[in-house]
């Protein structure tokens, strides 16, 4: 059904409608005419709608799935300058049946392709307590199917299942182009930076059928979450070996993390000291900015418009058209 | 020597000088008209002075240990507004026979004393896990040492030997009296954050001859130095149990540590999102500006104006006479 | 009725209504179809809901009492996500029957017994004059009048008949706790201010059927008003003695009336820069904000999330389950 | 002798001197030599200079009077980049004989002259009651009194006897200007809150020798100052005419004076809400600057230099050549 | 049709309804009875208000011309506590029968006698080069007509034809006004600066049915474009009369457009630095307050209310009634 | 010479002094003693040192030239913690036996090569009319020659001749490496930007013995001068070419200088609304913050530190053992 499927962003009003969807909420209500109605909000991985079934029964109310899947035959229309579906028969839908990846937002790119290709990235780490640390890491296989996993943010509407590792990589390809402009670096802390820098985000937000910060994300945050990892996992890699992880390198990494946001109000409780840390909060800056600029120009919603609507993130409209001189 | 002793904030111009030093630094000079004479810098717990010593030999000068105690005779005279010390004669003293107190700021108050009465305030704690884990911080004997050795803060000229110590107990009396106002706080949390809060104190400042941040401190600062430590502590005595430590409270014990500076520029990585993070954060900005207005008046050097000096931390001048109306 | 009485913080959808509210706006609409209804909005202390009555008269129209009492009977439904109810039959409601706390949001406290503990809390003032003129303000009945039934603030949604008197005596507990542990503050000066510092409020804000600035509140502030009264009331004082009111003991109140919110930016013309000054400063903080975060836990719509909504005053959510470890 | 006078801002090294300077303080000192010398400060209303005398006598040393006048012979010299007087010899001076105006900063207008401008720019004031209220002003003769000798501001090194009123009377000129422009401004009201937006100043700021706070001048402020004196005037006047001062007048008029600096951060307590507040800020903050970037022309040390030395007032440097093109 | 008009900010509830509008956005829906309506927005130069059109046929709504004018014939209901219009009957209407200024808000003066006023008040300019700038900008017949009947602003609702003309004269008016009194301007740059500051926006709003932001505007913005005019016109001078523009003067006039917004943070990236830069800020600023503070009060909603709704500009409420004492 | 030069910044005590120094200021004063010395200063391209020469004669005095070259015999010393030199004799120098590269600081490396390595970066940009404008800067001779003298900024103590040159070089490098990573950009427009982003500081900043403002610099800046220069330059290309340059290349790249220093506060008139001008202010932004950071780290004074002295521009002190693990 992928072919023919119609997503929400591209839905217009006069359309008809035979496809299935996620729903959200659901409400039987009274019209004034003292008939029934189910009110509920449709959703897939490009936004939600909100839907109306008319002269509705109980039991068709009782048969909706609340975040569960629904067949729904009907069209499209606009209501005070919004889309709604009016629907005219509906029935559940087996969420085995439908391919995941319609319904929340997913990375578009491989996330085992990027995966190696991140590997592939840190191979250069020299320092041999670092290469150890990041093996511990990645040889915890929960953490790293969570890294896999996890969104890079929890923003309004476009959270994105494989983000955290989408935006690492993408970081740490630009780490892997400047690093040579820049000889007095030291490479290897720069890409242990990189890997470790987000990576609390894989226990600050969690993935259903929407995307939340977890408890401790909200009360501890990815930052700090972090940087307790760092610790012990550097702590239990000096028990395995017997040789204690060296207390600057620590300190060093851990630097890093808290650091990596660049200003107090951001969240970093420490600002960049070191110049690794001052290199990686810019091209983690530029790798998030230029992915909120560019997207902002994909999905914006007025094909007429030279400008995309006011971006929160960018304190600024974003003009749409830089393309094609 | 104690009662005769002049402290280096009380001494006034044209005064004779009999007594032991702290020499922070020393050099050997020539005069317009080609004779030698040294500069040095005198200091004990209350501040620091130049001194020179006139016609002075390259002897007299290898004599003077930096950084260890001079006895010295001369007298004080007014240089272009401020003090120095003009030494008629010198020599080296043993620092096995100088009350270390004079030399060093510390805490007025008896530590021991003050650990004690830190400890009966903390026993109210009811929860088990909780109870246990300051048991645990209490056990270890380094931390313990050096938190009743380090200062609140490293502040120009004023650092404090205990203050660290002085402030938690501080803290911890103002809680011990407001918690009562105040039923609907968790009190096992508030004491156990009000412990906690600043511990990373003693990693974060180092106290030799002067007080200084340790690099580690710099680069990770206090903050996230308790909150490892926390997680260490937990784990450990998880290990030790054989029942995990429950999370929840881990996440809610780290997020006051967290949250206690209570604004981001400040340095606080979270906002204070709990009751107790909210009340421990204003009873130790509280206990933290009394002690910086009752000391700026206190230590005011002019004794005729109304108003200290402009305090940078306060951002205003402080006035002096509201003692008695 | 007090028993039975649903709060419309606590009402559901699909619930039975009869009851007596408080009537905000009513409006006489025509439906699509052509029929005339009535829209009106409900209140009670805890807030207000939506009203329809459908197939409704002009007479029926005419006989609801803008901010005046109505007997509903009808039921709540859910309309696009909130709650309204709709009305069967109605008639008004004589203001003698109803018992006004129900209506209007007051304190649970009584506040002949907290005015009474508050006199206590402040007998311990020693200075002859701090404490005759805190005598003048207790004589101007008008004053303590306005002073008791005054809110602390106006909030959205959750004024509060008997607030300020409520935070003046959480104010002057703390200060009762604190006091004996600060013994270089003046604590008449303290226990002085805690009771004026917002003592403006009896004019800034008034009191009906809503909560409201006056016009003398918004265009001047309790700040100012509460220094001119305490200037006039000292010259009174002084006509009435013979004797001067002293200059200094003046110009202190003043100042920590006009500096109690401790910043600029809260419309604090000056900076605390008295001890006692920053110290009611900051317990004034601590028990508005303490109320703030535990009425946001009580307060808040949702049973199952571990965070409230967003806190503007806090900037931020506030985690809910502390209470318990 | 004021025509041959050298003040301190005119005088280059190598200069001899021989005229009467106020002494702000005096330290006798010895040379490494072990010669005694007199060090001192020397002022006029321009500026101060070091002075040094050398091979001076204890009884040289008593004579000259701290904060009186001294009749200086010697000469001018660079010292290490900034100038300084060397004395030959000196003798005290009695203050009758001085012009006072030479030592104190004083405005170079007429002060009678200007009083009288500000009594005609008043006049056109129309409403019964602000002109009973304004006339109480002046009919207080010792607040006239310090109006008239006020500074407008303690500024580093250049308060100004007369400032106020000089202030005062070009706001006055700016709203007779301005006033006819903007017709639906209410010119009563501003004219009175021109002139009284500053009195507070009177009692902010004291002139002796130096122009500093008072006291309650900074523990109060100027703005409570005036909101206070127009309280009590307005009280007062309605004692004597048995009519009460309208309230809603009395509002407005201290809502312009605590709204006058236009932003919390300048300390104002209210911000502007009142057009002919709004007009009053922007009036008052205009010619303060204009005074501010013509007077740092004006006075600024270097003749070759294109822009002023940087104001902290202006935040920039200032282009002082912009009078011709 | 003038007189009989009812404007939209004038409409009330149950009117009767036969005027034009024009249309700004049609929708063809479908009512729970399965009845089709017509939505859609009617504007006048005052505003907004939605309309619905009951049992309305296909060819109805195509009749009805989107940014074209529409007769229409109905009255007027609350829905919701807003206004709404249900419309009987309507028809197109010829554009050439309106009077454009009923639907675009135009200034309420006369374009031409604003001009001639502007040109007077800048006869005084003496220097040539400054003469000849203007002059040479004045004979840019298309500019000038831009400038004629460009907004000052692009605010939500009230745009305003001729809005740049009407508020440059404000400022050439309080220039013409307060210069005599600070003579130490130079005229001639603070009048060139008056008439440039804000020509730019001739280029950077742009004026249809509605009133917005050019791509160019938005990109560069008023400030930049304007200096490259100035740029520009002074070269093409030079190349007209053989002389080099004065590069000072051109600097000059560079700094005071550049520096006219007065902060960074208001797009200035430059601080006023020349004494006529920092007069043109002020009085630009004040006459801009004036009128928003006065427009705030003319055009608030609510008769009754003491003060306007809040301001975000003025980031305050206004009181409405100062006007009278 | 130049092997044998000990550099100000490598100077310490005790050292003896044959070399030749550029003058920057002198004074001849005279001692408590009465005898005469001269005071100077001496500089390099690493710094500046006092100087001071006992018993020197007017003629001495005479014949040292400021602002031009001394040959200095004599030595160090330590005076007040700071470095002195004592001169034993002295004499002028030709300016053109100097290389003056070791009193000017100028980059490391090679002027031309940096050039060509800039063209070839640029080499790749597509787009005709970006190429030729671009072409048209490169063929303006005295602007190149000044581009490639430049300082990228004026700092304290170490502006930097070709220090333009060179950080544009890094820009172009960085941009080089970093576009394969975001094909969504139009590299064209991305390398117009690099070239020209700080192209104005060409004219912002003069070099001659010392690097300083312009006064054009100054009030105008280098941001708008570059917009006027593209504006002019494509305005003149358009008069060879009879073909009009395209009006949204020309919007797009002077919004991508306005707006490249990425925030208002940091003069900044616009904010980077256009993907390439977000790209373009985050890798300047690095460049800049790179260099910083590693020189801060190069030039630091203290050799046992383990952090830099605090930096301004970082806000930080920044820890300078990163380089090795």
């Amino acid at each position: 059904m992928r072919e023919q499927r119609r997503f929400v962003n591209q839905m217009k009003p006069s359309e008809a409608m035979d496809q299935v969807f996620l729903v959200r909420e659901k409400d039987l209500r009274t019209t004034k005419a003292g008939d029934r109605y189910i009110s509920c909000v449709l959703v897939d991985r490009t936004g939600s709608v909100p839907a109306r079934m008319w002269q509705a029964s109980q039991a068709i109310f009782d048969s909706i799935p609340v975040e569960g899947f629904l067949h729904v035959k009907g069209h499209t229309e606009d209501y005070r300058g919004s889309l709604q579906v009016v629907i005219d028969a509906c029935r559940p839908y087996s969420a085995e049946k439908v391919d995941l990846a319609d319904f929340l937002p997913v990375t578009e790119l491989d996330v085992e392709v990027m995966w190696n290709e991140l590997l592939e990235l840190l191979r250069p780490i020299k320092d041999r307590h670092l290469k150890l640390l990041i093996k511990k890491f990645m040889e915890d296989r929960e953490l790293v199917a969570a890294f896999k996993k996890a969104p890079a943010a929890v923003q309004m509407h476009h959270p994105f299942i494989g983000g955290l590792l989408e935006h690492t990589l993408g970081v740490a390809r630009a780490a892997g182009a400047l690093l040579p402009l820049y000889p007095g670096l030291n490479a290897d802390l720069v890409l242990a930076g990189v890997f470790l820098h987000d990576i609390g985000k894989s226990a600050e937000l969690q993935v259903g059928t929407t995307m939340t910060y977890t408890d401790r994300g909200q009360l501890v945050g990815h930052i700090a979450i972090a940087v307790i990892w760092v610790s012990e996992k550097a702590r239990a890699l000096a028990e395995e070996t017997g040789e204690p992880f060296p207390a600057r390198t620590l300190d060093l990494l851990e630097h890093i993390i808290l650091s990596h946001h660049g200003q107090y109000e951001f969240g970093s409780p420490k600002l960049p000291a070191v110049p690794e840390a001052i290199f990686l909060h810019h091209i983690d800056n530029l790798d998030a900015k230029m992915f909120m600029s560019l997207r902002a120009i994909a999905n914006d919603a007025d094909p007429d418009a030279s400008f995309t609507a006011f971006s929160r993130e960018l304190q600024t409209r974003i003009y749409k058209k830089s393309g094609q001189l």
